[in-house]
């Protein structure tokens, strides 16, 4: 199935080029805020499919053309993300570390955005803003210490993700942290409908430019060890994101831009990347930072 | 006012060595899932402050002795986090960064525990977990590019944090990402009764022995300063966590230890240090990560 956040916080299901709106089954108030309906659905997914699976015939549809789609999950308890995972980007960062000797950074839930809002690039003269396409998984279930072998009981579905970032060499999280970094979409394909995770080709293009082109099958560390890793040290919570990392071919955007990321069985969507004015900050404002070694 | 958590999900308000029960009239439902009541409270708090003090009077109250505190603020937005900001600790940790040119990082809602929940320390033999005494800010409206002076309009309150952490050269979030690694309470009190936030005294001991001893008027990029860059980059909503960096004086805690954190005006807590079987991931089984530069 593809759940999907449509029209102000209302839920649906994707069939073909139609959205069938099952907000009222969902249990879910589009009012609430914070916005963590969705949360309840997810945890409940499994209990509730029948029922939502049977209403379907009947639910009211629209185009799917005539909706305006949202992030899938807007307050989740976590944006959980491995940096550095795939090894050719490893080496087009000059990069000395992976996801497997590092471990995992977080994104801030106020940075999600969905396949209808654009990118918007902070005011920050002399930096760039890169794209990085990335394979997202939605966790399912509150699990904490979970097995490699048992990783698929934690996982709900998957998305497309970018993650956006300010390149430099402040912290990683600050230059990540910015409102509609972290576009995710176009909807949550759950895991049922994806029996290999692990061979999915992904591709970004940033107008008719291809730019990113990989398969999750050269991640470094893999989709069972993310879960592995995160759960061994955090309880994990329904609808928490993981952002599996990127592949090669990140490279800057400007205002105009247009950047499109399809991933196999999930979908595709494009966002538009336009100029904000807020954003500057005294860690950009200094001319210069000099590399620094990790300490604390 | 001091504003708590407690049996389950409660909020109370502490007066003395009493705390008078004001679920009902905050509106929250201790049963929800995910307890985002207390956020709908911090975001409305001004419009419901007469009612509360109103029915302080009537509300049923315990000894505070004789109730279970709980985090006050268990699934906000995010927990922004600021690294070395304070210069002695700086030196001590031989960082060549500051806040001022680095930016913040970010700890997962996951980590926050309680007055009353003890510190688990992960399975990862050969590393040291160490304390980090800090002031918390308590986000109260949602805003986004608020200018320094402004600062007072966006918080609702302060409260004790400790920011827990393995020490080593991985990903700092990974390394201060675990369950029970942020502690936060007793309670939260509202910015009304601080004046002057920026000149609070903070002491932290292990046992008897005094670690910490610091005055929040040494903090490097000040408390508007921080309100300033985190809303510079990201919205922040009521709720949101600042963790405004430790002094000097950090270091190891093991099983059986008692952290005591206090601060002027906000109140004190006292959690046990415990050991936990889980924690061990591939970053810290590995026997030694080299140095590393920041990249990406």
């Amino acid at each position: 199935m593809r759940l999907a956040r449509f029209d102000g916080g209302r839920i649906g299901i994707v069939l073909d080029q139609e959205i069938a709106d099952i907000t009222g089954i969902a249990g879910v108030d589009p009012a609430e805020w914070p916005a963590t309906g969705v949360l309840r659905l997810i945890r409940d997914f499994d209990a509730k499919r029948a029922e939502i699976e049977a209403a379907l015939e009947s639910a009211p549809r629209k185009p799917l053309a005539a909706v305006r789609l949202e992030t899938p999950v807007p307050w989740p308890n976590k944006v959980i993300a491995y940096p550095v995972n795939y090894h050719a980007h490893g080496k087009e960062m000059q990069a000395q570390y992976r996801a497997t000797n590092q471990g995992f950074f977080l994104k801030p839930c106020s940075s999600l955005s969905g396949p209808a809002d654009p990118v918007v690039l902070p005011n920050v003269p002399g930096r760039e803003v890169h794209h990085e396409s990335e394979l997202a998984i939605i966790i399912g279930k509150q699990v904490r210490g979970l097995k490699r072998e048992d990783w698929r009981e934690a996982v709900f579905g998957y998305a497309c993700l970018l993650d956006m970032v300010v390149r430099g060499r402040e912290e990683r999280v600050f230059r990540k942290a910015y409102d509609s970094f972290c576009p995710v979409g176009p909807w949550i394909v759950t895991a049922d409908e994806i029996e290999h995770p692990d061979q999915l080709g992904m591709k970004l293009w940033v107008g008719d430019e291809l730019r990113q082109s990989a398969n999750t099958r050269d991640l470094v560390l893999d989709i069972p060890g993310m879960v592995e890793m995160a759960s061994a040290v955090m309880t994990l919570y329904p609808g928490d994101i993981i952002a599996t990392g990127t592949p090669e071919g990140v490279g800057p955007v400007v205002a105009g831009d247009r950047i499109r990321i399809a991933i196999d069985q999930i979908g595709e969507m494009s966002v538009d990347v336009v100029q904000g004015e807020l954003g500057m900050s005294e860690p950009f404002a200094q001319p210069y930072v000099p590399p620094i070694v990790k300490q604390n």
